[in-house]
């Protein structure tokens, strides 16, 4: 690689009992290739001081806050500080905090969504080419290897031309009122001023967003979206469903539900071709199958030999040895760990490593879940097309 | 049972190659409580002949037209006139059969869609109430035991208030423009002259439309259809996809496709309440699962003692042997058969033969059909409520 | 055909409340090819009478025993005899009530096991080859079109030279002392006197070793059995296994279990070669799965023109339209039926149709019964070679 | 914790290349409780020192060979020394190298099989025991949280009494003779040199045999084996089956095989009790089916709050997220981990983090693969029960 060295980085929120935050650590560790130095991992100093103890973390660099972590950070020593920062708070601190390590020059992996608004993502795609930083985003799902497979045969032409995308995103965690009795992510993602302007779409349709897009390259031409806030009391929709057509002619289907009750994750894509069909499971992550018309179906398995590079690139374990949610989030910190790696030792990174959604796909996120409001708000068709700056 | 005899039955349609024919056949057959005894398989009498020599029929009773048939069988004495007739033709021949029949004093069973017009469908149902004709719409799907048993389970308040339905019927066989090669079935569902204004949804969409509303109840309030004719040349839509709202506040999505390459017949249906989740597959079709919160989800499966009455009463075999689609087939025949005779002997059907779809559910599937248009031709949410003469 | 008429027969046993008569009827029924004329449907006169009522048979043709049925249809006129009859009873009856009608010149459809004694079951083999007899046994489970498949796979050398067989064939309904609650099935089926030497291997086993037989064509070399009878108070096994050597040198696992609580009917086979491998389920019966090393499992479904002959003669729907349990014993049906149709009318039968079970079968499973109950006797590998006679 | 900072451990054997080294290092890391801070990866210490550049270690710490290693780790003031030692080389290697470190006074993990002999592994149950060290055994299976919720289950009483085991564990790797094509894993595996004397049940037989153990306690009281080397020229087993009768009277079917095409990893358990039954697939985690027989099965599935605590102990995601392979061997380094830690820091270890195989399992397990061999070249039935020394 050329580094010589495990890749330093600091977190920002992740603090006891913060679901992502215990994730991306996971997904860090897990290749020994990357390690933690520093974090602020709380807004309340305490907090971020107990997680720092339970991390093993030198108490020095647990900061009170992110800013105090940029600045202090950044006046370290390069052979010491880290290498990047990882944003896994609630969503409405994303932007200011991104921007400030931005600005201060250290590469960053951001939690999706990017932001609350258009214009913020929108002015962090600018700051980041500005400023030359390396824009990790954790759409992790895109991190499957059976996913890269999926869109190797979509670019190799395997299925024709795409005439259909049928994409959803059915959990029921949300099925009550489950932010009135103390659940903090409940709380949070269905409070407008920490999640934005939506939940559902914002939380898990946007993955289902990306997923499509990652896996097909279409763009959206028009979308008519439908909300339901089904549970009496909350806040923002949980219930998402819409209508897609594409450039070129494609149509789809998209939703994102938190109330199906008894669903977990269940995050699913089908394509459907001139030539051929695929299907994926999240649930099932080491399976894709692929269908035609006039032969039988196949089950591409993980860990194949007939399997393209890509898939075989993000892989650990020989076939039948299951890697799921954590392996497919860690390939994401692997390739942008990596990508940094490489600009840190002046190398050219690996093209199987570039291959990370980043600050860009952000951005093209947050004009979805905007563009899928205003339909369900105008109950009619509206404009889906969108190029992120410098797209 | 009191009639002391096999139910006779005359098909109008299914000659020699018909798929649909030859399924009504074998769901007649399959209990020896009904036999054939008088058809008009073919407009071309040569091709009628011929199919009632391959069933061993009396030549006699072989018939040149429906209207030869319907006046013959109407001429025989009482003790070997047919008890009812069997349409099976394309959509456009339903509605001047039926008539025919229903005004000779007949009972029908009619394939579905039930007319290509909603006056016509209207009219039946009018006419079949004038003429107190018992009249069977072979939905047949949702002559599936765990259909029902989905439908007790609703209906018994399992899921509690329903929020969500998502049905789909994703088929792929009309991929490519199959119309061309000569293919019967292709040319006639996808010809407006003969299929009506819908070809996706009026063959597949209508099938899923009416299983949602005989396991739930519920009444649509609006929808929102798009339409795609993705095979170039074809003239009617092959595929379909919609948004729904219900009456009470519940949302659905339905689709219905026949370009959904490598999919067979896949129609499927997920129901989501208060309390809990469904789900049912017809190529999988002796299990139902439910889902709730807080419980591990439950696979019930056909042929058990903890089912619902409906589902055991249309249950031929025990558990693990499985029933599949000639068998819910066969539970439409043997219900209306059923209430045929016990009408026939003066009996009072019981009440759990008396479930299966009628005129009523035809002239809904027939508005549903036409509603679905407009909405496409408009691009707009419209109203979608409906109630079938006399319901 | 040339028969002109549909082929008649008589049933033996199948009385009220019987499993397997009702079940052999539907399957009789299921192509209008075939019906019911007469019976002798259990010993007690007045049941017989009753169920003779039900099926709307002549009051002459139901018979008080099946000696009287023997005689008073042979003295018929040829133009209204039966043409062949359906043996139903409990096994210890098919000898007696087999040899009657052989040797009254009718052709005939038997239940498995074929007898209880070897001696008995090779008495069978040579009365109906010197009566010229077509005798069919229902092996139901190889009727289905995905079973004829894996035959075909085989055959054709898809696989290369087999290695290992695993079938398996788990059912719970006997996890409980049953027989003493008054339920008949479980009564007789664990009675010595009226099953035979074994419970588990006579009623299931046999299944899945004539299945291995039918696809594979392999021949047992030696097998190691191992009963156990789980149930106290249970006068035969209600489990076993055992492991097999095949000549050429293929090794095998069988089991039949009636004690595996939660299971219904799950017959499975498994068969590896040098080149790929197959699974099929009964429980699933439409699919089968073919496997290799280097390539994705294909995912083959029945009904799709890439399956063979023979698969696509025993099919009546099209993909996705699933076929089950009584349309796979409905053709052993029509297979013996169409058999006994040429026969009668001076014609070969196609060879697709001579595709059934045999009276060698028949022998060659009670030889496989008594081997087993020999081994766990012994305790050891014991010699397992056997053809029937004239085989 | 009590202890402050991350456990330390050096690992023997994986080497560049080596696949179970890589995934030791995976589970080690995963948690970020523990670090790699020293290693002999290869008997060739160029290829020790490139595995030490690649993981970034310090040079000093990377070793010629274990015995080095041994040696200059005990002479390290305890505040660096290394806590534990991971051995990951092929079994031959395992006995000398546990003994060394046993002697030395470090905690041990430890790849199975155990050792090659016996003996050997008797004398390090004894050893271990003397010099009161930690010793856990990576039969990783046992690590997964569905495999502790059946445990569970089972010792909850849930089964009833148990009655029947079905444990296989297919692969198909095997199937070609790939020892001489130059694939290291195949070599040593198949080599009686490195192997020790079987291949099929030393590798993935003793596996079943352990999760069968863990989760009903059952202990073997006969077994008959059956082996097939399969592929000719091959040295050892590829294929063996075994049917067993426990203690207390269930009786067992444990099959592995290398030469089953298309199989992956493919190890799966049934159970049967009286009451209750269980169905698990390594393919497919995090599922857990309980089957009843009056009642619908149920899919347990991880992650949710009616689990055990034990399964809730041992798993890092909520539902729907799925975890794998790596973290349930990870699972076992925790334990193992957690338990050095405690007793590093003077305190008891949670009783929750105490469940890990040890090196009575392996001696188990040794005893099992010798008994089979022993069952298999007298073709009988023969003793299998065992206590290992101190148990």
């Amino acid at each position: 690689m050329g580094l010589g060295r495990k890749l330093r980085y600091g977190m920002i929120g992740g603090g006891p009992g913060a679901f992502i935050g215990a994730v991306h650590r996971h997904a860090a560790d897990l290749d020994g290739e990357i390690e933690l130095v520093a974090g602020a991992f709380s807004s309340t100093p305490q907090k971020s001081k107990e997680q720092g103890r339970i991390l093993f973390l030198d108490p020095e660099r647990v900061y009170d806050s992110y800013q105090d972590m940029a600045t202090a950070e950044a006046a370290r020593p390069s052979r010491d500080r880290i290498d990047f920062v990882s944003i896994v708070t609630p969503n409405h601190v994303h932007f200011e905090c991104a921007k400030t390590f931005i600005e201060a020059g250290f590469h960053i992996i951001c939690d999706k969504p990017l932001t609350n608004t258009l214009d913020e993502a929108e002015i962090l795609c600018r700051l980041a080419s500005e400023h030359n930083v390396i824009f990790g985003l954790t759409h992790n799902y895109t991190g499957y290897p059976m996913v890269k497979e999926a869109r190797a045969r979509v670019a190799a032409g395997e299925l024709g031309e795409i005439r259909k995308i049928v994409v959803e995103y059915p959990q029921g965690w949300l099925a009550t009122l489950l932010e009135e009795t103390g659940q903090k992510q409940a709380e949070w993602r269905t409070d407008p001023a920490r999640a934005g302007v939506s939940s559902a779409v914002g939380d898990i349709g946007t993955h289902a967003e990306n997923l499509a897009h990652y896996i097909t390259g279409l763009e959206m031409e028009e979308l008519l979206a439908d909300f339901g806030t089904m549970v009496s009391g909350r806040r923002l929709e949980d219930d998402a469903a819409m209508l897609i057509r594409y450039k070129g002619g494609a149509r789809g289907i998209l939703y994102a539900s938190q109330i199906s009750v008894g669903e977990e994750n269940a995050l699913t894509i089908r394509i459907y071709g001139t030539k051929g069909g695929l299907k994926w499971e999240q649930e099932h992550p080491n399976w894709l199958t692929l269908m035609s018309q006039d032969e039988p179906a196949r089950i591409l398995k993980r860990g194949n030999g007939y399997l393209s590079r890509a898939a075989q690139h993000y892989t650990r374990l020989p076939p039948g040895h299951p890697e799921a949610f954590i392996e497919a989030f860690a390939n994401i910190y692997r390739a942008v760990g990596r990508t940094i790696a490489a600009r840190l030792s002046g190398n050219e990174p690996d093209p199987l490593d570039r291959d990370f959604p980043t600050v860009e796909d952000g951005a093209r996120g947050i004009n979805f879940i905007h563009t899928t409001v205003r339909s369900n708000a105008e109950r009619a068709w509206v404009d889906a097309r969108y190029s992120p700056p410098g797209a």
